[in-house]
C-alpha cells in the first residue's frame, strides 16, 4: 500500500465551498458514479477534487490531458529490460488496481483512444482491459474517476462524444462570490482584505468583458498572483499590470481598457 | 481451456428483452452469423451482448474501438522477449481461437485497417490471416463477431464501407418501453418505481429534443445514475441535475429547458 | 513445398460461372498476365479467384488490403531475434517465391507503396526487389498476381494510377442471373428454390435503388444470410429486415421502403 | 565486383530505338550527366534504360518510388544485429560505390527528401553524405543517376522542383510509329502482324481520347497484353475487351465507345 | 551541485534595463511565480533572463521550443542500456530537481503537449508527474519556470490556451530607447557612437514599416551585425545592406525602399 | 583533427566573383556572423561556399535540408551498440566541435524545428544544446554557420521566421554576368567561347520568360550540360534541346518557344 501513501494528500487544502457541491461528491463517490467537473480555467476544479480527496481519504492520481497524449500513456507499457519486456502500469491502472481517485484534467484535450479507453471503467463492468499484455484489470471497489471539462473550449473538433458524456454525473464550477473570493486572496497572500477587494472588483470588470474581447476572465489565481507581488512591496498598478492584464490579452485596446479599470482601483 | 474460463460471465447478467432479439441472435449464433447492434448511447447494446454470451455460454472478449487502435492492437504483434521476439495474439484472434464471441465496440470509430482485418473472419473462410507471423488462424468453431454501431454519428468521413457492412446481420436496439424502463431504473437503484417513473418521464420529454438542440437524449444510464442519488439521500431536483442535465448540454438555453423539465416532476 | 501446401484449396469451392471469365483467366494465367477483378461487393469476386486457384493447382495467398498498409506488410521486414534480426518474408514475397496466386483484395484501399512496390512483378521483368535486404527476388514461373477492385468507391482521392491499371488484364463481376442466384441460395442455405427466388426478388428491387438513396444493392452474400435465418425457423419477415434491410441503411425512409418490399413478398 | 555482377543485364532487351536518343544517352553517359526520361505510362522509358545499361556493360539498379518512400530507404539505414547495429547500404549509396546505372523509377512520386538526397550526386561534387554514419560517399566514376518522369500526372502537389529539374538532362518518349509498334507486338507474343496491325489502330483511337474522357492512351504493353491472350486461342474482341478495355476505364459511356472501336476492327 | 554549476552564468552579461523589469522580475521570482516575457525577436528577452539568472545567482537552463518538439524533449525519457532500459532527465525535468531557472524559449511554438506538461509545475503543487517512469518530481525551492513569447506572431492555429496563460505573470518588451540602442550597439562592436546612432535611426524607419509591408522591424541585434562589418573595415552602405536589408526582406520595392533609407545615412 | 581534415577542400574551385561578395563574406566571418546566401537555383551559392572554405583554409560540412530532416538529423542520436546506446554527433555538432563552416543548402526545406536548433549556436552564445545527450557544446572559435536560401520559393507555408531571418547577414546572388558565364562555360567544357556566347544568349532569353511561363530561367549549370553534350559531338540544336528546354519545362507552347529561341542560334 506504501505506492498508494505517496498520492495521499497529506494537509487539509484550502477549499471555500460555493455550494452543494461537497454532499453531491460524497453521494457519487458512495455510488462510485464517475463525475465531471465543468468551468472556466483557475476556478478551484483542481483544488476542489484534492480537497474531496483529502475528505475521502482517498490517493488522488492526476493526469494532465493533451492532444499527443496516447491511451498507453494511461494505460502503461512495456518496457525493455535487462532480461526483455517488462510491463509498466500507466496511472490510469495504477489508479483501479490501488483504488485511488484517478483526475483527468482537460480531458477533451485528449485524442479519442484515451476517452474511448475509460469507457469500461465507468460503467457497471468497472474493468479495464490491458489489451497489450492480455490481463482484464477488475477495479478496486475505491476506485474513482473524475474528469474536467472546460465549455469554453468546446469546438466542433473537440468535443467529448456523448457515448462518453453520459458516463459521467457533473457538477457546474464557476468563480466563487465576491466575499468568498476576497477571503481566499487575503488568505493565500497575506494581504489586507481591502486591498484583496480592489483586485475582485478588478476581476469582475474583466469577466464582463468575456466574450465581447477576451476569450476568458481573470482567474481566482491570476489575483492571488498580484496579491503576491504586492506582498512583496512591487506598487498595486505595476503588479495588476503584470499578473491581471499583460497575461490575458496582446490586444492594444483591451490592455488599455484592462489598464484603465485597474486605474479606477489603485 | 482456463483463458477462456476468464472471460466467462458468471452471473446472469440483468437484462429485460423488448422484442424478439433474443430469438434472432440466437438463430444467428446458430449460423455462426456476424451480428451488428444498431442504436442509440447508454441503450444496453453492451448489456445484450453480455447477456447473449452468457445465455450461450460462450466467453465473451469485449475491444471499445478507438480511431487510434491499428490492426495491431486487434490482430496481436510481437514483443521484445530475453530470447528474442514473441508473438502476443490480440483480443481478436484470442477469441478466433478459444471460440469467444468476440464484441468490437462503436467500431466505426476504428480506423480502416482495424474494419478490413476482420473480412476473411466474415465469409465462408472465417479465418484470420497473421501476415506478420506468416500464420493463417482458422477461427474455433464457436467463434462469432459482434459490433456496435450508432447511425447518430454517421458522417461522411466515418461510416462503415458498404462491403464491411453487408458482412452482417443487424439488430435495431433503442431505449426502452417505459413500464420496462421503470422496472430497469428502480430494479438497479432501489427507488420508489414512481420516482422512477418520474425519472422516466423526464427522459421522454429529452429525447423529444433530439435534433432540436440535444446531439442525444437522456439514456437509461442516466437515469440509473439519478437514481442511485436519490437512494443516497439527494434531493431529486438536485440529482437530476447532477447527472440528467448537466452531463447533457453546455447550452445554457437547454440547460434551462431541462433544468425546468425536472422541475415539473420533483 | 510444405509452406505451400497450407495455401492450397483443398475442395472445390462451389462456383457458378456466369460467362467465359474462367476460360479468360485460364488463357491470362497460362501467360502469367496480372488480373484484375471489378465489380460490386459481396458479387463473389473473392469465391471466383479460390475456385481458379483450385482448378489450377496453384496455392492462394490472399491479403485484404487497407490504408494504413504498408509495402513492408507485403514485402517482408526484420524481426528482432535472439541472435540479432531475422528476415520475414511478406505474403507478397512468400507468394513470389513458392509459385502462389497472390490476391489482393480491395487493392484501392492500400496506400501508393503498396501499388507502386507490384509494379516490377506485374512486367516483363517479374521481379520484386527486397530493398531493405538488399536481394532481388525473381518470381517462381507459376507466381500470378490478381488483385480485385470496387469502381463504385472510385472517387478523385483513392484511384489506382493509369501506370498501374495498365499493368493488368480485367474482368467485369456483377451480381449473377436470377436462375444462377436462386440456385446459389438454396444450395448454400438448404432453403426451398421458391423462397430463395423470393429473396432474389426483394434484391432485385434493392439493387434498382442503387444511386437513387442506397450505396450499394443487396449482396449475394446477404441472400445467403437471410436463407440461413429462415433455415434456422426464423420468420421470413423478420429474417430479411435482419439480414437484408438493416445492414443496408441507416436512413428511416429507405428503411421504411425496403421493410415494404420485402412485406410483399412475405 | 560479384555485387555488381547480379545486377548487370545477361541478355540483350529488345528495343527499337525511335529517334536519336541511344546516341543522345551515350553523350549524356560519357560526361556522366544525370538524365531524366519524360513520357506516359507503358511507352518503353523501362525498357530504355535496360537496353542502355545492357549496351554501356554497366549494372542497373532500379527503384520504383513511391509516396512513402524515405531517403533512408534510398541511403541506407543501421539494422540491429547480434553484436549491435550494423549498417546496411540502399540501392543508391549501392549504384554509388560499385558505378552502377541508378535508375529511380516515377521519382516524383518519392517525398521531397528522396529528391533532395540526390542533389550532391547530380552536380560536380558526385558525392552522397550518409549523415547517420559519418560517411562522405565519392561515387565511382562509372556512377550514372537516370529518372523518369510522366508530365501528365504533373499537378501542383506533386512536381519536381526547378532546383532538382535542372540537374538533369531529358529525353522525351512517346508512343511507337505504327510500324514500330506491330514489329514490337507480333516480335513479343508471336500473333500475325495483320492482327498486330489492327490492336494498334484500335490504340490509336484511344489516343485521341486522352484529355476527352480518357486519362491516359491503351500503351504498347497493353497491345501486347492482348496479343497473348490471342495466341492463347481466346477470341480477339474478348481479348481486347479484357486487356485493352476494362484495365482503361470504369465508365460505361467511355467504355461502350472503346469496345465499339474493338468491334469495328474484330 | 556540479550539474548545476555548468548552468551557472560565470560573468555578468551586458543588459540595460529599460524600466522596472528587474524589480519586477525579482519579486515575481521571490514569489516563484512562473514569468512571462512578450515582443518581438531580437529585443532583449534572451538576455535578460540570462542577466536575471546571473543576478539571483540561479543556474538557467535554456529550451528553444519548436513544433516537432514531445513532452518527452521536456521531461525525458527512457535510453537503452547494456542493463536494459536507463532513465534520462529531459531539461526541464533537471531544472525542477536542481532548482534552475528554466527558460522555454518562444514557447508557443511547441506542440500542445509541451505546454500542458508545464500546467502542475506552475500551480501551487509545483510538481513535474513522469508518467512514464511513475515518479512525482516536487520542485526544487528555488525553481523557477520562464518563458518567452512573440505576440506578432500570434495567430488562431498557434496560440497560448487560456488556461496555460492564465498561470504566468507578464512582462513586455520592446526595442530600447535611441540613447540605450546607442550605447548597447557601439558598447558591443566598438564602433563610434555617431555611426551607431545613424544605425538606430535607420532601425526606426524601418521599424515605422512594420504592418505596412514588413513583418518585423529591424532589430538591435541586426544592428550589432552592421557595427561589426564596419569596424571590420566594410563601406557602411555595403555592410548595412548586408546586415539590415537583405534579411528583413525579399520584396523588390520594399528592399529599395530600405536601401535608401540607408543611404540617407550613409 | 584528421575528421576535420577530410571535409577541407584540397583544390581551388573554380569561382568567378561577380562583386565585392568575397570581401564581405571575409569580414563576416571575422567577426563568425551567421551568412545567408539568397539566389536562383544553379547559379553558383553552393561553389561559393566551398570557394570561400577553400580560401578560409576551414573544413566545409554541407547538409542538404529537406522536409523530412528532423533536428536530429542535424543535431545527433544515440545508436544502438553491442554494450547499449552510443551517441553519435550529426553534421551541426561536428561542425561546431571542430570548427567547420557548416553549409545548410536550401534549410527553408527543413522543418522548423531543424531552424531553431541553430538559433543557440546564431547569437552571443554560440552553444548547441544536445538535450537528449544533457551536453552544451560550446562552439569552436572558428565555426561559422551559413544558410542557403531561394526567395522564388518563398510562400506562405515555407518561410524562415524573422526571428531565424535576424539571426544571418545575408548576400543576394544572381545569374553572371555574359562575360564571365561564357568564360564559365567555356572554361568547364572546352567549348569555343562563340558556341558558349550562344548557349549564354539562348540563357538569357529563357531567363525574361521567368513569370510569364517560366518558373525559372536556365541556369549556368544547364549550359555547362550543353556545353558537354556539344564537346562530345552532338549537334548543337539537339544538345540544347535536351540540356536547355526539356528539363525546364512540360509545357508544349513554351517548349516550342524554347525550341524555337535554339532554333536562332543553332
Amino acid at each position: 500500500m506504501s505506492n498508494a501513501d505517496q498520492y495521499l494528500i497529506q494537509e487539509q487544502p484550502y477549499y471555500r465551498p460555493t455550494a452543494d457541491e461537497v454532499a453531491l461528491f460524497e453521494a457519487a463517490y458512495a455510488a462510485r458514479m464517475p463525475v465531471m467537473l465543468k468551468g472556466p480555467t483557475g476556478c478551484g476544479k483542481t483544488r476542489f477534487v484534492e480537497y474531496m480527496a483529502w475528505k475521502l481519504k482517498r490517493p488522488l492520481i492526476t493526469v494532465a490531458c493533451n492532444e499527443d497524449m496516447t491511451a498507453s500513456d494511461l494505460v502503461g507499457r512495456f518496457l525493455l529490460d535487462a532480461s526483455g519486456t517488462r510491463w509498466q502500469d500507466g496511472p490510469l491502472t495504477l489508479a483501479a488496481r490501488i483504488g485511488a481517485i484517478c483526475y483527468l484534467d482537460e480531458v477533451v484535450e485528449a485524442r479519442q483512444d484515451t476517452t474511448v479507453v475509460i469507457h469500461p471503467l465507468t460503467d457497471h463492468r468497472r474493468t479495464l482491459p490491458l489489451d497489450k499484455k492480455g490481463e482484464l484489470v477488475h477495479a478496486h471497489p475505491d476506485f474513482q474517476l473524475v474528469i474536467s471539462y472546460n465549455p469554453g473550449y468546446q469546438n466542433l473538433l473537440k468535443d467529448l462524444k456523448q457515448s462518453t458524456k453520459q458516463r459521467f454525473g457533473a457538477l457546474d464550477f464557476s468563480y466563487p462570490e465576491t466575499a468568498v473570493e476576497v477571503d481566499v486572496v487575503s488568505h493565500e497572500t497575506g494581504i489586507d482584505p481591502k486591498i484583496a477587494e480592489k483586485l475582485v472588483q478588478i476581476a469582475h470588470r474583466a469577466r464582463n468583458l468575456k466574450g465581447h474581447g477576451l476569450d476568458e476572465g481573470i482567474s481566482t489565481r491570476l489575483l492571488v498572483y498580484a496579491g503576491h507581488l504586492i506582498a512583496k512591496g512591487i506598487a498595486p498598478r505595476a503588479a495588476c499590470m503584470m499578473t491581471l492584464v499583460r497575461p490575458l490579452t496582446d490586444d492594444p485596446d483591451m490592455r488599455d481598457t484592462l489598464d484603465a479599470a485597474v486605474a479606477t482601483f489603485f
